[in-house]
Order: C-alpha cells, then sequence, then structure tokens
C-alpha cells in the first residue's frame, strides 16, 4: 500500500484486542489494528460516554464495551490508552477479569510509575508489559487517531525482570505489524532518556507560553501576531493535552527535576555570555547543535524541508 | 496566482534596489521583487564570492556587484541583508556613495542596535529607515531563498523620530507589494516584543540542544532516536544561522537578558509544582497555554494541522 503500512496479515497476532482509553493513542492503534488485520476483534471501551458514542459513529472497534472490566473479558491483549495517572484505577478494576495468559500493555510517557502499577495490582498469570510508542501530535480525542501514526517511530517496551520472553516477542511483533521500530530497555532508562527528548522539552514550551501571556510590556495580541520568529513553534508543543502532561510530571518527578537541573545550569552559562558578550560562545554553541539535527535527519525522524511551523502550499512555493 | 502574490505591478515602485546581503531574507527579496516587478533593476552584492557566483547562476539579480559600495551607486532603495553585527560596517562603507533622497533599509531582527548604527553613519540627505520582516525558514544562503517567505507575515517598520513620512509610505508599499503586512513600532517596543517571540525562544532551542548533547546517562544516540516526543522540533529552531542569531543576542541584550529573567522565574515555580506534587497548578497552566494557541491559529500565522514537525505523505494520510 501507498501509506507505507503495507498488506494486511494472512492471519492476526491476538485473538481479541482490548482498548482501553479512545484518545489520539488509542484511536490510532484500533485504525492501525483493523486496517493491517493485526486481531480478530477489537473491543474498546473509555469511561467518557461522549467518547464511547464518538467511537461508535466513527467505526473504531467492532465492539464498544461499557466498563474497563467488561472489556478486558476474553482478550488475550489488552492496551491501556489512558493517562498515566489513571494506570492503577484501571488495573485495579481490570485486574479480576483478565483472562489467564493474556498480555496486560499500556502506551504511557512514563514506565517505571506504570510498572509499579501493573505490579501492585495485576494477578500472577498475566503478562504485564509497559511500553510506550513515542509518537503523537498535539491533538486529542478519538477524531484525532489515524492508522500510521506509528510509521516508522520508535515503540519502547520496558519488561520487568523475570517477563516471559515469549510474550515480550509477541507484543513486540504486534508493534512491528502497526509500523513502529521496537526498542526494549529498562523502565528507568526509559524515563531518563523521555525526561530530556519530550518531558522538559514540554515544560519549556509551557513555560515560556505562560510567560508571554502574563507580560505587562508586550500584549497579548503583539506576541500572538509576531510569533513567527519562533514563538509559534512552542505553542505547539503547549497545546498537547494538559491532563496527560499533569500526570506525566507528577510520575516522572525525579527524572524530569534532573534534566530540568542541568537544562537551568547550561541556561544560566548562556546567560552569563549574552552578558559578558561572549561572541565567540555563543558562536560555537550555536554551530553545535546542528550536529544533532542532521543526526535526526538522518535517522528519518524528520525531513530536512524547512518549516517553521508553516504549511500552507503557498508557503511551499519555490520559485 | 495561486501562489497568493498576486500580478506582477503595472510600474515598479522604486527604480533600483540594491540587495546588500544574498542569505535566504536577501534572496528571498530578491524572488519577491523580480516576480512582481516591484522595482526597474536589482543589484546584489554580497562578501562572499562564492555567495555572488552561486547567485548569479540562480539569476537572482539583474546585476551582481563586487562590493556594498558599488552596488548602492544610483539606488533609491537599498536594503542590508546582513547580520545585524555587520550594519555598521556596511553602513559606514556605502555611506559616502549613496544617492540623495535614497532610502536605506534592513531586515535586521533587532532594531535598536540597527537604528543606531544607521545614526551614526548615514549621511544626511538620506533616509534611515529600519525593518524588520518577521519571517523565515531554519535554512540559511542564497539557495533557500523564495518569492513567497513574506506572505502573509508581518514586516515591522521601526523609523526613527522626524523621518520623512512620505519615504516610510514608500518603503510600506514595497513589503505590502511584497505579501506582508505592515506594522510600524518603536525600535525599542519591536525588541521586547521579538525577544519574547524569537529570541528568547531561539535561546532556550539552542539551550536544551546543547543540554541533551553533553548528557552521560543518554546517549546522543539515543537522544537522535526518540526525539519524536517533543524535541525534534527544538532542533529545528536550534538549526538556525549561528552567525546571524550571535548577533542577535550581542544587540538585544537588555531585552532579552530581561524576557529570560521572566521565564527563569516561572520555570523555577514551575520546578516548584512538579517537586509539590501541585496536580491543579500545572493542569491550570497547561490548560492556559491553549488559548494563545488558539489566537495564533486564529490570525493566521499557523494552521491547526497536527504536525510535530512530521510532514512524510504517508503520515498525513488519515484513515
Amino acid at each position: 500500500m501507498a501509506d507505507g503500512l503495507g498488506a494486511p496479515l494472512a492471519a492476526p497476532l491476538f485473538e481479541r484486542l482490548a482498548l482501553i482509553g479512545l484518545g489520539l493513542i488509542g484511536a490510532s492503534i484500533a485504525r492501525v489494528a483493523k486496517r493491517k488485520r493485526l486481531v480478530g476483534h477489537i473491543v474498546a471501551a473509555d469511561s467518557s460516554e461522549e467518547v464511547r458514542k464518538r467511537a461508535a459513529e466513527l467505526g473504531l472497534a467492532d465492539s464498544i464495551a461499557k466498563s474497563a472490566a467488561a472489556a478486558v473479558d476474553g482478550a488475550d491483549l489488552v492496551i491501556l490508552c489512558v493517562p498515566v495517572g489513571a494506570i492503577g484505577a484501571v488495573a485495579e478494576e481490570i485486574a479480576p477479569h483478565l483472562r489467564k495468559g493474556a498480555i496486560v500493555s499500556d502506551v504511557g510517557s512514563v514506565k517505571s510509575a506504570v510498572a509499579a502499577a501493573f505490579a501492585k495490582y495485576l494477578p500472577a498469570g498475566v503478562h504485564a508489559l509497559p511500553a510506550h510508542p513515542v509518537a503523537g501530535t498535539e491533538q486529542s480525542g478519538p477524531e484525532a487517531g489515524f492508522a500510521t501514526l506509528f510509521c516508522n517511530r520508535w515503540c519502547i517496551l520496558t519488561p520487568p525482570d523475570g517477563a516471559d520472553p515469549k510474550a515480550v516477542a509477541r507484543l513486540s511483533e504486534f508493534w512491528t505489524a502497526a509500523g513502529a521500530n521496537v526498542e526494549i530497555m529498562s523502565a528507568a532508562h526509559h524515563d531518563l532518556v523521555l525526561a530530556i527528548t519530550s518531558h522538559v522539552p514540554h515544560l519549556i514550551a509551557y513555560n515560556i507560553v505562560g510567560t508571554a501571556a502574563d507580560l505587562e510590556t508586550v500584549t497579548r495580541s503583539e506576541v500572538i501576531k509576531f510569533s513567527a520568529g519562533g514563538f509559534r513553534d512552542f505553542t505547539r508543543i503547549a497545546a498537547s493535552d494538559p491532563t496527560m502532561w499533569r500526570d506525566v510530571f507528577l510520575n516522572n518527578k525525579e527524572a524530569v527535576l534532573e534534566m530540568l537541573g542541568r537544562f537551568s545550569e547550561d541556561l544560566t552559562a548562556l546567560q552569563r555570555m549574552i552578558r559578558n558578550g561572549d561572541a565567540q560562545g555563543l558562536f560555537d554553541l550555536f554551530t553545535r547543535t546542528r550536529a544533532i539535527r542532521r543526526g535526526i535527519i538522518a535517522e528519518g525522524q524528520e525531513t530536512a524541508a524547512p518549516d517553521f511551523g508553516r504549511r500552507t502550499g503557498e508557503e511551499q512555493d519555490r520559485s
């Protein structure tokens, strides 16, 4: 197929997939699972009646369950697509209803906290395998989901010590078939890596948008009007789902504070360079940072096309 | 025309445009001036022989001059498209060669420093009118320029006290015909507005990319691999021209340090919220920042399409 997802599978990888939560990620998993025939049956649940209704209208799943407990009944793959802060409560709710041998996974941006919640609530006899597809947009809700969201993105699995290698392989296969590349690491290392590549970037984006909104010397209308100079890109990041991000910061406190400490230390040094008029120091830093971007483009995680958040047709017309 | 630039003018606005510097902005002005027939003749100069050669190959100008002094000879509009730090030297060089009544302008991201350099070096009898088109991409050089760069972007003019209103009107007309919206404000206010909407965002983007590159606990390869979580967008901003940005920070020191102080103060408060587990405080901030983005989309400075720096065809295919 032209969209890079490839042909549907000849035989499904799981009999019955239960998706708990139908936001951007849950809806995208539903779409790719359906399109690629990754599973025999998709049953979805969401705590919001409105979301369940929209999911039914969109035809996201084969059936919609009224509760997470009902959804997991008989499922051999359960993926919790809820904010990290809700994982414990959902794990507790579904625990008595899980099929023996089922794989229970999630998509949260924090992994140590999820591993702890799984260890606390899930019964023996199921495979608790936390996972994190590193993909997303700044949009939320079931309509925001799309089948190719995970294409050429990384999905990080953080199996706990003693996890069944066969179960890990089956979950890897699921994500690979969904278009992702799979990487396995410890939950603790995951939380450190994501703190610098995702959590702190979101934090400082939220922060500068907040700073700009509160100035007395520059009006909000001016901030909006002249945002094309760079600020605009931060507002996109700072438009992400507030509940999800609140939970990320509450549940990855230590790694975020550690990386934020580094960031602030470096920013203080940079501030001093500006104050002292250290032309060479500034130039060296601004040159060095280009190498990382070249690496990202080379890895296919970004295109080289100039963007700055602009994508109307006319702007892409080069003459 | 489909690209939003409209038909060429019936009569040119200026006889002879001298462009000093053929980077992204200079080359884009050349392209739009040619396409829209904004001027009778375009003469361009660049201190780099290599750039002059590429500009000739690209057909950017009607003629290429070997020096800025030679280029301004007879020009009724001179636009300096050089880094802010080079403005003084160029102004000094061209001063004895300027035609009486010529408008001398620039495109720098800092305006007080340019106004001071113009006041110091330019002779009486020419119209010194600093300007700043708030547009760009992270790419540099003559090849990066394109005719529609300024479409639906703002160009800020900061005429000094006592500037000739007719000259201001003529320069406004030029930028309007190039596709931009024109706003007039004082140089000091410009520098404050841009400090928050452009300079500090670039500074923190450069800073976090530097922080990530220097970690011992997370490898550079991991930073690159898992950059889709938000970091990637910062690397685009941090790939901008090092010389240009060094000069911005050296020449807008006070406003940048003031805004950076605000940013750091707010970041400290946010850090404390995380440390204290202040769920409501985090949620409130993350919700409030969405309003600014809605304003930017409503103003046409950004589209609502989800992006996060991803633009391959397959990723845009929603099913």
